[in-house]
């Protein structure tokens, strides 16, 4: 029930702000609620500068999966400045600028320690939510905030929505191309033009992969994923659309297959897309039923992915080739919002008006 | 219908020879059938010199599983001599001494040239069978059969069964290991401990695998586990053994995971007992219903896996191993039977009095 926000409605005395509360399938808007405060050591509270929607905010919107009424919205990405810190807190201060990753992670455990925080062992509230409003306390944030040179101000409209995709997107586009063992030359099959889908296919090549054939039936995004470094651009679906991966690999598969959908279909696309040997990471939720794991024995071909390693990426590389200016994963916030039009931007997403909505505080 | 032997019963003018035929679970017996000839240019027809019965071949035996009757045994496990060769063959001549894999790769496609021959993309029929009987046709053979130095009887009883071994279970073990991308210094876990898991502690030894736990519930395979390599031994099952291995590896579980059994309650341990970013290795047939793929999903924790790479393997560093004396496979060989008591060698196997049969020409 943490996140019922009936257990944390307005009292006097708090300082209130403005945060997103889901209503109903196609519904939710502005509540105010208690400005959060800290409450374990390793907290720090985020005042956001910009947050998003994910498309896994869409399942509950579009009415697929259930979330209660009048709970805490799901939003998980943000860029912010830091309000206030719990006394274990050393890496940052009220003041700094920083990227708040959807994950958690301690930075000490044998999963983080590996670079896969998004699987933390030390606690099991992991994730982000409540980000789509004025504050936002983030938990086990010692090692997982990310922090940014400078303030906000220091940067083009440009910039900051690439710095926003590294809290999510682009790290998850790049998780899915690292479980994939995406390598130099390889033929990389991305499976979904959704955000994270788009973000795949910067990293594949980032990583090297020579044909990078992109699946996407919607023109802005293909032609996104082209800007991105798609070679190739595959319109159909199921059947169809493996049978046309083959004809484009000389009928081998692909070396590596990035699932960023999450579905049965785009998971059994990705299975069969995969040449023997070759590895198919995927990073959407799955959403799929029981699965049939006799046809990836038989050819070889391995499952592997998950939650993101959102802090190990943004730290080692990502942030890097963000402010070099190498890569432009801000290109998928195609429309921006104001805070208090945050049913608008949910519904341009779930309409498909929009790759991904942007929310600039009011 | 081409293992139906109903369909090859001798007829007057051809050589025949006696081989195994599948009658019924708990029954096999031995039949006079037309010594196979060479049908196609990549043909080679080998005189047995040593076989074997595999884990897999106990499915149908204890009524696991259906095969029709009077069809042809399912050996795929053999030590011989070329007997004659298709018009396409020159890796191999009549007398030589060779192991047969049973795979067939082609060596040349994708899916081989990855080192996935397991899985090669040339054929449909890349599986040997037949192979418990005086003579076996090996098709696709060019590549895929590997040559030894000299003659059986240059060498040890011992010796000839860890060849015997590369055939299959110390190649599939193998397999294991390296799909589970097992490292120095890696803490391993193996489950099974059939011959193949078994195997497996040999291969995790030889990739560098620091601490090796083989879940094992029979004393002769624990010892044998242990002469091999394995560092702990659990012999709990199910939530049991997850619980030991959790308390083994300080909470964090296992860097690499070897599945050497195929079953529903071996596959979830496996995935249990594996550290978030850890990979399982499956080698074992798959005998799992529609499976769960959300809790490796939120782990981290990949699924690969297949059909082994035998003669690659083989061919890269198995072969000397087994030649220079550094590892001793043909152990898990604990009873020795003739092919006219081919029935007892299957039983003794079904009825766990042997970790392996192995089989001699009478």
């Amino acid at each position: 029930m943490e996140n019922d926000v009936r257990f944390k409605k307005y009292s006097g005395g708090h300082y209130i702000m403005k945060t997103t509360v889901f209503m109903e399938p196609g519904k939710v808007e502005l509540r105010d609620l208690e400005k959060p405060v800290i409450e374990k050591a390793d907290d720090v509270v985020i005042r956001v500068v910009r947050a998003c929607v994910c498309g896994s905010d869409l399942w509950a919107y579009r009415g697929l999966e259930h979330k209660p009424s009048n709970s805490l919205n799901g939003g998980h990405e943000a860029l912010g400045i830091v309000d206030s810190v719990g006394d274990d807190i050393t890496t940052v201060k009220p003041g700094d600028f920083v990227i708040a990753p959807f994950t958690h992670g301690c930075g000490k455990c044998a999963a983080c320690l590996a670079g896969y925080e998004g699987s933390c062992l030390a606690h099991k509230d992991n994730f982000s939510s409540g980000c789509q409003g004025e504050y936002v306390r983030f938990q086990h944030a010692e090692w997982a905030l990310v922090k940014v040179p400078g303030q906000p101000e220091d940067y083009s409209e440009e910039m900051l929505n690439s710095l926003l995709s590294l809290s999510d997107v682009m790290a998850t586009g790049y998780h899915a191309a690292r479980t994939a063992n995406v390598k130099n030359g390889d033929t990389t099959v991305v499976v979904g033009d959704g955000a994270v889908g788009l973000c795949g296919v910067i990293a594949a090549k980032m990583r090297g992969a020579k044909q990078i054939i992109a699946m996407s039936r919607h023109e802005d995004r293909q032609k996104l994923a082209t800007e991105f470094g798609a070679t190739e651009i595959v319109a159909e679906r199921g059947e169809d659309a493996v049978k046309k991966v083959m004809e484009l690999t000389h009928n081998q598969g692909a070396d590596s297959v990035l699932e960023c959908v999450g579905t049965e279909l785009s998971t059994d696309t990705a299975l069969k897309v995969a040449r023997p040997g070759a590895t198919v990471g995927r990073v959407g939720l799955p959403h799929v039923p029981k699965m049939d794991v006799s046809a990836p024995f038989g050819k070889n071909v391995a499952l592997a992915g998950g939650p993101a390693s959102v802090t190990t990426y943004d730290k080692a590389v990502l942030l890097k080739a963000v402010l070099d200016g190498d890569i432009h994963p801000g290109k998928v916030f195609t429309k921006k919002f104001k805070l208090s039009e945050i049913n608008d931007a949910y519904k341009a997403m779930a309409d498909r008006k929009t790759i991904k909505s942007i929310i600039v505080m009011d």
